[in-house]
C-alpha cells in the first residue's frame, strides 16, 4: 500500500513542473468557507496573547507575520520560557501545505491551530475548555463570532474550539506571498534575477533538489488536504553533519505513528521566503542558509557542492522572498476593568 | 525649593480645568522633530523582538498597542520568563506625561525607550552597544535610519542608541486616543454618557479624585518635559488595603533618589483607557477597576465609598476609553539567510 502510494506520488510529480507559480488563491475546505468576518476574527485570535496560560504568548509570538512567519530561533520560547524540540515552521503560505507541523500530524490548518494552545511548552492552556472559557469571557468577541458563524453562534455559549480553529485557519489562508523575484522572472521579466540566481535556478534542478522541492510552494506536489508529502531525511546516513547538527535523534513522522517505516520521514518544507526563516531544519540547528544548502546536498543527494554552486543556489533561494500583503493591525476586544492574569 | 515647586504646581493646577480635552498633538522636544520616516522606523523598532537578548521580547510585548498599551499582567514577562516588581504602564498617550516610568525616573520618552533594552528582567541585552550592533547587522534598517536622520546617518556605523530612542519616541508620540465617550460628551453630545457615567463625572470631582487626576490626560497638569507630577501614595496610611495589596514595600521615587522625602511618591498615572489596563497600581496587585476605585478613595482621601458611587465612578472611567488610530502592521527588515539566535 505504501509502495502504491509512493508510485502514485511519483506519477503525480512527473506531471507537475517544479516551476509552477504560487497560486494566488489557497485551497479552502468545504466545511470552512472564507469570509471577511472570519478572517478578521482569525487575525485577532492569532494576535491575542490571552489565548496562552499567562497571557505572554500568541500564535504570532512564534509565527511572526511581521517577518518571515517564524521567530528566527532554533526552538521557540513558550510560557515560562519553555522550549520544545522543534523549530517553528513559517505560517506564510502554509495554506498550500497539505498537512501541518514538521511531522505532518495535523491534517489541516484547522487541526494545527488547536495544537499549540494546550502544548505545555507553548501556550500551556490546561485544555481547550479553558481557551473557550476565555473567549466567552471577552465580551467583544461574541459579536465577531456571530458575524463569522452567523448560523451557528447566537450566544457566547455557542462558541467552540472548532470555531476558534476555523477562524484562525481562515486568516492563515490569506497569508500568501506572490510575486517574488523568481515569480516575476518566470512571468518574463528577466531583470529580476541576477546571473548568480539564474545559475542557482539551473542548479536546483540539475543537482536534484527539485525532485522534492517542486511545485508552486517548492514543497512537493499539490496534494489533497491531509495527504502530506514526506521524504526520508537523511537519505544518505552517516555524514559529518548528522552528528554535528543532531539530525537523527528526532524520528519525525515515527514519533507520531510509532511505525518503523516512518522513522526519519519529514514533511518537505517550503522554500518560499526561506531566506527569512533561519535557523534551519526541524531542530533549528543550522544557523545559515549556505550551510543548510550544503547539509541538504550531502544528506539527501550525497553531493559535496563547491562554494560557488552553494552561493548560486542561495542567490536563487533568496529570490523566493515574496511580496507580503499589507495588513491592518488588529484591535483586541477588551475585558473592561478586569483581567485574566 | 521643594515647597516652592509644590506651590507653583498648585497655582498652575488651579488654572487648569480637570476637564480639558486630550490634545490632538503631543508635545515634541526641539531636538527630535517628528517625521513620517522616523515614526515608521520607530514602529518597526517597537515591534522588533530582535531588540531583546533571545529574540522573544519586543517593546510591544509589554506595551501591546493592539489592546490597552500594556499586557494586563501584574508584572510583565521578560526574557527567560523573569518578572520585575512593577506593572507595565500604558504606552497610549504616554506622550502627554512629563516624565516616564512609575517613579518618573526618565525625563522623556527618548530616555524611557533605552531602559527596558538592558534591564535583565525585561529585554536583557548586555548593554546598548549590543543593541546597536544588532541594528547595524540588519541591513534593511540602514535605509530607514538614513531617511529618519538624513543629516546624521550615512552608513550603519553612524547608528547610535539615541537614534533608536528618538525613532521609538516619535512613534510613541502618535499613540493618542482622542474622542472617547467622555470627550464627545464634553463637546456637547450628551448621549454618549449614560446616567451612571454622568453621576460618576460629578463624583470624581466632589469626592476629590480630580485634585490629582486632572488635565486632558487625567494625570495632572500639563508640565514641561522632565518635570513630573508626583503624589504621595498612600496619603492615609494604615488602611486594610495597604497590607492586602502590599502597597508600601516599594518606595516609588525614593528608590531612585534615596531621599526620604520621596518615600511613597509616585507619578500620577493617566485615567485614559484605564478600563483596558487591569490589573492596577504600581505592583499590579489590584485585579479590578471597582476595587481600584475603593482602594484609591480610602488610601488617598480616607473615604469609604458606597457601592453605587463606586459603580458610577467606574462607569465614568469606562467612558475614557478613546478611539484608537488605525495602524498598518510594520514589516521588519530581514537578516537574509542568518539569524542572531
Amino acid at each position: 500500500m505504501k509502495i502504491i502510494n509512493l508510485s502514485l506520488i511519483f506519477v503525480l510529480t512527473s506531471l507537475i513542473a517544479f516551476a509552477d507559480p504560487l497560486p494566488s488563491k489557497p485551497p479552502v475546505p468545504a466545511d470552512n468557507p472564507m469570509s471577511l468576518a472570519k478572517v478578521e476574527l482569525g487575525k485577532k485570535l492569532f494576535f491575542d496573547p490571552r489565548m496562552s496560560k499567562d497571557g505572554s504568548v500568541s500564535c504570532n509570538s512564534c509565527h511572526n507575520v511581521m517577518s518571515g512567519g517564524d521567530d528566527q530561533m532554533s526552538t521557540s520560547v513558550g510560557v515560562n520560557a519553555k522550549h520544545g524540540g522543534r523549530s517553528s515552521p513559517t505560517v506564510w503560505n502554509s495554506a498550500f501545505m497539505s498537512v501541518q507541523f514538521w511531522d505532518g500530524r495535523a491534517k489541516s490548518l484547522e487541526e494545527q491551530a488547536k495544537g499549540p494552545l494546550t502544548n505545555p511548552v507553548e501556550m500551556a492552556m490546561a485544555d481547550h475548555s479553558v481557551v473557550v472559557a476565555r473567549l466567552q469571557a471577552i465580551p467583544g468577541y461574541l459579536e465577531e463570532f456571530k458575524k463569522a458563524f452567523p448560523k451557528e453562534i447566537k450566544t457566547e455559549k455557542d462558541i467552540t474550539i472548532d470555531h476558534f480553529a476555523k477562524a484562525v485557519a481562515s486568516y492563515e489562508r490569506t497569508l500568501i506571498t506572490p510575486n517574488s523575484a523568481y515569480d516575476l522572472y518566470m512571468k518574463g521579466n528577466k531583470k529580476t534575477l541576477n546571473a548568480s540566481a539564474v545559475r542557482g535556478l539551473g542548479l536546483v534542478q540539475s543537482v536534484g533538489c527539485t525532485s522534492c522541492h517542486m511545485g508552486g510552494n517548492f514543497a512537493g506536489p499539490t496534494l489533497p488536504e491531509g495527504t502530506g508529502f514526506f521524504q526520508k531525511f537523511p537519505v544518505y546516513p552517516g555524514s559529518e553533519y548528522e552528528k554535528k547538527y543532531d539530525l537523527v535523534k528526532d524520528g519525525g513522522k515515527f514519533e507520531v505513528t510509532k511505525s518503523v517505516a516512518d522513522k526519519g520521514f519529514w514533511r518537505v518544507p517550503t522554500w518560499r521566503n526561506i531566506a527569512l526563516t533561519a535557523p534551519y531544519f526541524h531542530n533549528g540547528s543550522v544557523k545559515t542558509l549556505p550551510e543548510a544548502v550544503k547539509v541538504m546536498a550531502k544528506t539527501q543527494l550525497n553531493k559535496d557542492l563547491p562554494e560557488n554552486e552553494v552561493s548560486d543556489i542561495v542567490a536563487f533561494l533568496e529570490s523566493l522572498t515574496g511580496k507580503f500583503p499589507e495588513q491592518k493591525m488588529p484591535r483586541l476586544p477588551a475585558t473592561e476593568g478586569k483581567t485574566f492574569f
